[in-house]
């Protein structure tokens, strides 16, 4: 079993990027709590046998306090102490939330991961960002605090539906447009059907992407510069995601063409790498235009964590695979959101 | 105004020991959201002017997730953003919740605390402990995150109903018996009266609390060694504080009590060492015995914090101004439980 060690500021993260599911029990040795969501639970049953499990509902809508006070309790009933550890086995809703639970109850457990989907590989549960949703509000409340581990088993990807995949895929093609025009070219020449079918394929773009989203961290644990850069999308992704109810990778797809369309109007970004940007979005199924109400959109943004004061700190694209962080004046940003779409 | 620059291990705490409340406009000059109580916001109501308040019910029995809910509710409405400053103002569960907010609203905003009561002066709002109770079980929710300042203005203590003093010396005895036999005998020579009615002689005791309560947090914040001392009569007393409605320092006085009685018993503590604590207990008004289900208390202990596997980190008296961490097996806790009290 091949072991990263990633030593961000605040603490060490271990990443087994070739493991097997099974190998949980000899990573956790201790009193283990798994955290799930149904559809894992029910895809993967005979795996979780001899484990505590708290299943909660499955789905970005319960991703809030309730869910979170649910597993407080349920870790209360299961006695859980401060020897136990966490384990938070699912998609970025399951870690985001196994994460902020475990970094609270008793003023913190020991915690670690096993994501489940593309979207969690390779983004969700890299980085220790952890929490939940407040309303239409994205990741309102929370804390950063990295996992004790994350452990990679591309097998589990097997049963997941292909909207999952295609979702997932949104947050690839992100790192590929801030940071990595090979990468960007590569994924022109595939469909996503290719990794799914090619398990070789898979792990190595699998292992690509970790080392991008965990490089950014390793530089800027606590996002006061180029950990910023990963927001490419999420702003207007954000806003979208819960007004709309759209999958996380759509949001992030649609918020992707919107800042296309931005960094060309005030960044100078050439109008035929935005189509380029549009088009490997839309060959991989996700969708690049919604017919979203603008002022919806930007009573949204008004309580993005991004904004200061009468500005947000916007993700631009100089060109593809090279970000920059542009602060945008509200009103400039109302103004080109009517023109624009 | 006088500066105390605490270097703890995560982060810098300021401590202005001798401050108004009027100089919270020097310390933060940008903006600020004020967290209060109803009582103080009541009692000090001219002093908030101008302030962005929120202000929670009063009492114990609402320092839990509903009323952070309702804070991060409030937050969201004030447009608070990652620029916004967060003040505590008010007693233990006002600061407890209050930095609790504070750290998980947008994954973690500024905040500086305001004490109000003896309690907060001399502990609560030392050390970076926040959080929230779940049900019977006291702090089960929380993290430790220190805040930027405390601003200490003790003649907002005029206002202390008498039973809250009372209630504060709980602790400030609790400091005496682990760490400080001469301030237990200058103790021994007064009343809670004298300090009240001696605004010089208070603030000596006050700034020699702070000095034992963030000297303890400095040599141990994360509360792997030393810090235990400070849970002293905290362990039979949290058990009690909610199963029977009791004010912190009388279920912490109790529990002292209690704690010494078991630390003649397995310790060898001097017999007339423990009658010593006692007297002192009840000549600061605050109550020594309480008739209690131990059956319960039993069931409160087995989901303490402090408690790992089937043993529980208890803290003895050796003398007193010398306290002892000493685990205890739960059989072994159950027995003395049912023969001595």
């Amino acid at each position: 079993m091949k072991e990263l060690k990633y030593q961000f500021p605040s603490a060490d993260c271990i990443i087994y990027p070739d493991a097997s599911f099974e190998q949980l029990k000899t990573v956790v040795t201790g009193k283990l709590v798994v955290i799930t969501d149904e559809n894992v639970f029910a895809a993967h049953n005979e795996k979780f046998t001899g484990y505590t499990c708290i299943v909660v509902p499955a789905g970005e809508q319960y991703k809030n306090q309730a869910t979170v006070d649910r597993i407080i309790n349920e870790l209360i009933a299961a006695k859980a102490d401060r020897e136990t550890f966490i384990a938070g086995v699912g998609g970025g809703v399951v870690t985001d939330m196994a994460g902020y639970a475990a970094s609270v109850y008793m003023r913190g457990l020991s915690f670690g991961f096993v994501p489940t989907t593309i979207l969690a590989m390779v983004d969700a549960a890299i980085g220790g960002k952890n929490g939940i949703d407040v309303g239409l509000y994205k990741n309102m409340v929370g804390i950063i605090r990295q996992p004790d581990f994350i452990l990679y088993d591309v097998s589990l990807l097997q049963t997941l539906p292909d909207k999952e995949w295609i979702n997932g895929f949104a947050e690839i093609i992100k790192h590929a447009c801030i940071k990595d025009l090979a990468m960007f070219e590569m994924l022109e020449q595939h469909h996503w059907q290719n990794f799914k079918k090619d398990a070789v394929l898979l792990s190595a773009l699998v292992e690509k992407n970790i080392n991008i989203k965990a490089g950014v961290v390793l530089n800027d644990e606590f996002e006061k510069g180029e950990r910023k850069l990963l927001n490419f999308g999420h702003t207007i992704g954000h806003a979208i995601e819960n007004l709309y109810t759209l999958p996380h990778g759509h949001a992030v797809s649609i918020g992707m063409v919107m800042a296309s369309v931005i960094s060309e109007e005030i960044n100078g970004f050439d109008s035929d790498d935005k189509e380029r940007v549009t088009a490997l979005l839309r060959s991989y199924g996700l969708p690049v235009s919604i017919d979203a109400d603008n002022e919806k959109i930007m009573e949204v943004l008004l309580m993005d964590k991004k904004r200061t004061s009468d500005r947000i700190n916007f993700i631009l694209l100089d060109q593809v695979g090279k970000a920059i962080i542009q602060p945008i004046g509200i009103t400039q940003l109302k103004d080109i959101l009517e023109a624009s779409f």
